[in-house]
Formats: C-alpha cells, sequence, structure tokens
C-alpha cells in the first residue's frame, strides 16, 4: 500500500537541517503518544504542549480527531485505513520535526508494527535520525471505561460500535517506550514535568 | 474520495491559533507556488526560504520532490493520484500555517480546481481564514524546455513520460494569483523580494 509509485524525482536539498535548527534556535523531535481511548493522552498532549510554547520551544500537537477532519478525512477505521492513518500521521509529524518544531502526535495508535514504523521513519531518515520518544500512556482499561467521556465505551460495549480498541479490538502496548506515564498516579503537572526531563535528557530542549 | 469517512469524532480545541501565534511572535500563512515543470518554483522557494529564517521567520518548504518520497510515496500520476496529491500537500500547509510558520509549497499544481480547493481549506478554516497566497511563477513552456534540468522535457517529448505537464497534459494557469513572478526577466532575489513585499503588505512578517 505504501510503495514508493512515482518515479523521475529527485531529492531536493535546500537549507540542511543542522543549519535550519542553529538558525532557529530549536530542536525537532516527535513525542508519540499512545494509550487507550480516554487514557489521557490529549489531556497530557495539550498541557505538554502549552508549557513548550510559554517556554518559547515551538510545538505543535497532532491529534487523532482534527487529522481526521483533514488530511485523513478520506480514511476510515478498516485496518488497511487505520495503518494508512498513523503512516500518513508519522510522516506529517517527521516533516514538522525536520522543520524545528516538537510534534505532538496524539493517538491510540494500537498496533505495535504501525508505530514501529513510524520511529523507523524518523530513526532512519536519510538526512540523519530524527528523535523518537514513544510516550506510553498506561490507563488501565477500567479506569478508560469508567471515564469514557464520549460514550465511545458505551456504544462499543452494545455493539454500536464495531473494532473499537479495548473492547473488540487489541491494544499492543509498547514494549520498550521511552516513557511511561500513569495518569491514575500521576497528575497531569508531573506528566508534563516527566515529559519535559526526557526532552532534556535527550538534548532536545534546555534545562529550565 | 475526500469525503469525510470516519465518524465518533469530535474537535479537540487546546490552545487557540491567535495565543499560540502572540506567543511564539508569528503568525502562519501558506505561499502556494505554481508553474511548470523547470519554471523556478523551487529555487524562488529556496532563496525565500533562506531569507525568512536569515530574518527568524520560521519557514518550511514543501516540495513534491520531498514529499513524493514520503507521505505521498503511495500515489503515482493518474487524475485521481493528481489530485489526491495536492490535496494532502493543501492539509498539511495548513496544520503548517496553524502551527505559526510559513508554508512554502513547491509543485506543479497544474490545475485550477486543485488549487482552489488548497485555497478553501485555508480560507474557509473553522478557527477562522489562513491566509493563502497563489504565486504565479509564470515561464514561458519554450524557456522551461529549453533549461530542462532533469531531462523530463525531452523525455516526454519523445513519449518516454506520459502525461506530462505542458507537453501531453495541460497547466491552467492561475485567474486571480496574488503575485505573478516571470523568472526570466527577474532575478531570483527580486522574486524573493516581491514575496517578501506580499507577505508584509498581508501584515503577515514585519517590514525588515
Amino acid at each position: 500500500m505504501a510503495q514508493q509509485k512515482a518515479t523521475n524525482i529527485t531529492w531536493h536539498e535546500g537549507f540542511n537541517r543542522e543549519e535550519r535548527w542553529k538558525l532557529l534556535g530549536s530542536k525537532g523531535a516527535t513525542l508519540w503518544f499512545t494509550g487507550l481511548s480516554a487514557s489521557g493522552k490529549s489531556t497530557i498532549a495539550v498541557a505538554l504542549e502549552q508549557t513548550l510554547l510559554q517556554r518559547g520551544v515551538n510545538s505543535y500537537r497532532l491529534d487523532g480527531d482534527n487529522v481526521r477532519f483533514g488530511l485523513n478525512k478520506n480514511l476510515g477505521f478498516s485496518a488497511e485505513d487505520r495503518a494508512e492513518n498513523i503512516r500518513r500521521i508519522g510522516e506529517v509529524a517527521k516533516l514538522f520535526a525536520d522543520s524545528g518544531t516538537l510534534a505532538l502526535t496524539s493517538f491510540i495508535s494500537p498496533y505495535r508494527a504501525d508505530r514501529d514504523a513510524c520511529r523507523e521513519l524518523h530513526e532512519k531518515d536519510k538526512v540523519g535520525a530524527i528523535p523518537f520518544i514513544e510516550v506510553f500512556v498506561d490507563t488501565p482499561i477500567e479506569v478508560c471505561e469508567q471515564r469514557d467521556p464520549k460514550g465511545l465505551y458505551k456504544k462499543a460495549r452494545a455493539g454500536e460500535i464495531k473494532g473499537f480498541t479495548g473492547i473488540d479490538d487489541p491494544y499492543e502496548a509498547p514494549t520498550k517506550p521511552e516513557l511511561v506515564l500513569k495518569p491514575e498516579t500521576m497528575s497531569v503537572e508531573e506528566s508534563v514535568e516527566a515529559c519535559l526531563d526526557m526532552l532534556t535528557k535527550h538534548g532536545i530542549i534546555a534545562k529550565a
């Protein structure tokens, strides 16, 4: 499906990434938030984005809900469309990271293979590896189902939504995420702190 | 093809665009370069990007050549794939613009309907209109064909490439572009100046 189709194309150089990041005084990276529906991914990503922007670090959130209305509006929830959904998001996150922005992606992204493909896109980039930080938002399904802010678990249990992650479709937890957040026992502020520490440790942002 | 497929989704607000742009001290917009192959689009876009970055304005170039290796690598050159190619680029440019970056897109984008659809995406954005500046790089086909840096016109004339814009596929020139550049009679510096003037006039960047 995602085979290279077009030929007669060559790579355009222009400004190189290092010069660009240096001029902007920023580094790009992708923070890939993954976890069940209602696990708290977006809450943390929103809070992190605000914290970073207030520190003058350009960051931009790609979110399942808003990307689905635009770039990926022609995709549904078939296995093939789900894979393509994540693939496109991985590519766009990489473009943002390349531009010198911290891309924060907030998607259930239930399949390991799809996430690993996005990681590979970043780490094997031909210009040089782009940091890819997988953040597992590890909230137990019982807690997610109890929260159920959009009533989706209820609909899934009632059979009104098919192929719902955690109910009748699997969530494959990351085996080696760079970071695990547990919103059950951590405040949003603590989760944001943990992300900032991780970004500092990777040399992506300066110590506050 | 680009119908809204997914349901059960809601719009995520988070930080609003105005607050974000204010914090970053920048405004987003899309400069859409259109013109024949070898018209000089990318040369101007590269030079403009460098000029903007050196002025501390974050700008990022989306280019037919590099997007085709990533996000759009599963698209070929059928009419349907060409339209989808431009649609995705329009959506990604809009994401960059929303983030506060100047998106510079450099594609032949031969069909008026596809470009107009991208314009509409920007101008009718639900959060508020995002500036969309169409820049027609108006180099006569005879000149492009004489340059032919990649030998593509030659191949198209020989029938080795089918559906090549200007040879056996139409280029529909913009009827009301915001800016017309004529690389035949303008230096790259003059074209860059004209783009900067246009961005200043629209209040997107400050006077140098």
